[in-house]
């Protein structure tokens, strides 16, 4: 299915997952005139609250999916960790955006560094290891350093061991077991001076408009904090808006994406390495939501909807800090201090590494 | 009843009114964290299609405004005609805010420009209109060019006439059959050089903040334009805060009013007069959504909630301009348009003369 032009206000998107970044999707869509119908499994997740339609489903429910895509006139999704067959569901029954391919691609951390790389683009070496014994060869082999991640459903830092390169062999069976013998992938540590991410938005018509890059810190894995701009030179950042834009375009891709990057400096000198790519709004695209004209959430929804892409323009000088776990419930003083934007997820229940919202401190140019 | 702390977040906000002032407010809330529940008598209504939780009743069914009272922790309303029986069931069953002192007078023309005149604030020369008689005696007394206005329920220049002060008899009972004989309110017609409004917030403990004051156009009675900063003196937009500032604390008001005023010039000095309040969020209020730190909307829900009112700074120039009507039809012509931010209403049904969304257009400081 094709949409023939723009979907006009008033139409209805499905959003795919219930947790924040749906709530977020809705919020934006309600803006321009949309209405939302949300699926997901948990009634008391943060996006059922901001819509009037709601289906409280499993992903694996067939019949609840095609339900759902019969009443929309376009879907999308607010995680890569989607069924396929769920995808498939939606993709015969309405529009689905991003495509299926980015998800399948997304989904596997291999396919995903096979794919970058095959754009030529900088990534950290990387091996195959579908088992111990490849494990064993690999570091016998001197791989040197490394992370060993499961190829499938991490996150924030999930399903990931670090290796130092000398371990004994009863280690490398003890890190296999740790993610459950799952197949796995290799990856060097890469010695970078900082991260950074493009959240990236690409219309139906092919036009691709990236946010400032952001560069961001970790706490336990799970990101701290998004800083806007970055410390890096224009060069840089133009490099890695074009390197968003590359990804973008061979995916044939509508919707926002984020992409995570490291960069590496020698010699006076900055290079860029693609770390990974989420085929969704993204964590470290939340500082748009009160720094720029347009945010990430309603570039995804004009991309999806075959609207022209907003204008990303940053007007304000912004760090963006996650309120992880009990953070939230410093709420009343984070609400007193001047520059501050409060997001709120409205989640129940604080748990800890569990994402309950954000601020945006916002500073003039 | 008093709330003794803040609100927290996932309480329950119960708005009264179903428009785009209620859709905007549940979005701010929903940013907050809070939840909402909506009451209005339309179900294809803005409101309602933003909010999981919503009552379609009419506002004189009590026993649906006790459930609603019943199921939320503050109640608010978008529109200032709420019934007086309304607001006085709802004061009674759960925390009204603004409360009922502000409906009151703002209800009554002629008791709004009492008020606040006698707050030794400067208003047009009023005079109370009870029937034709009354009228006929005002204007043979040289009353001169005036506005005649009905005591209640106008809006958007609805239940206005103007008179030039040289009406004969039968024209005179003419205007007064065109307002339905209605109780009226008649007032001197001022020569003002600009229109400005300032929209302000009191919290719970008194404070009061006030966003820039915003300078204001009509069509056809209706807000056209809000632009900001407007063509007034420093000295002026702290004068016009001021004022809005003594109207809060007079009224012990909690939560966001609007305040129209006029802008006299002569002799190089400028000089306000009020024209009319209003106890609610306010049309001339929305460039605050893009351009500021804090909206009006999350600022009101703050102040009903007992939060801190947030940070009002203004970070961009920004025009804002009413979609009335078939205006809303240009969307896709404003949505390629750099710098500008879209709100529409998601309203179904086009009609002359009705709001159907409105843009921000932003530019740098």
């Amino acid at each position: 299915m094709t949409i023939a032009s723009a979907l006009p206000p008033l139409s209805r998107i499905g959003i795919l997952g219930d947790g924040q970044l749906g709530r977020m999707l809705a919020l934006a869509a309600a803006r321009l005139g949309m209405r939302v119908h949300v699926f997901g499994p948990d009634a008391g997740a943060p996006a059922h609250e901001v819509a009037a339609l709601s289906t409280i489903a499993d992903y694996e429910d067939t019949d609840a999916l095609i339900a759902f895509a019969r009443s929309i006139d376009v879907a999308t999704y607010e995680f890569e960790n989607v069924p396929a067959a769920a995808a498939a569901t939606l993709a015969q029954h309405t529009q689905l955006a991003p495509g299926a391919r980015a998800l399948e691609i997304a989904q596997d951390r291999l396919s995903e560094k096979a794919f970058i790389a095959g754009l030529g683009i900088p990534v950290a070496r990387f091996l195959d290891i579908p088992d111990l014994p490849s494990l064993k060869r690999a570091m016998a082999g001197r791989f040197g350093a490394a992370i060993l991640k499961t190829r499938r459903f991490g996150y924030d830092g999930k399903g990931q061991i670090r290796l130092t390169g000398g371990e004994a062999d009863s280690e490398l069976e003890a890190a296999c077991a740790d993610l459950g013998n799952a197949p796995a992938i290799l990856e060097a540590m890469v010695p970078f001076a900082r991260e950074i991410s493009v959240v990236a938005a690409r219309g139906r018509d092919g036009t691709v408009i990236a946010f400032d890059p952001a560069e961001n810190s970790h706490r336990d894995g799970i990101l701290a904090t998004s800083t806007v701009p970055a410390s890096i030179s224009p060069e840089t950042a133009d490099q890695a808006r074009a390197i968003a834009g590359k990804i973008l375009d061979a995916l044939d891709y509508v919707g926002v994406i984020g992409v995570e990057m490291f960069v590496l400096e020698h010699a006076g000198k900055s290079d860029l390495m693609v770390n990974e790519i989420a085929p969704r709004v993204h964590n470290s695209g939340h500082w748009t939501m009160d720094a720029c004209i347009t945010c990430q959430f309603e570039q995804h929804v004009r991309a999806i909807c075959g609207w022209p892409l907003g204008d990303a323009t940053r007007h304000s000088g912004v760090v963006m800090e996650n309120l992880i776990g009990s953070d939230i419930d410093t709420w009343p003083a984070l609400a007193a201090k001047p520059g501050v934007c409060i997001h709120h997820y409205g989640k129940r229940e604080i748990r800890a590494g569990r994402k309950m919202g954000h601020v945006n401190i916002l500073s003039p140019l």
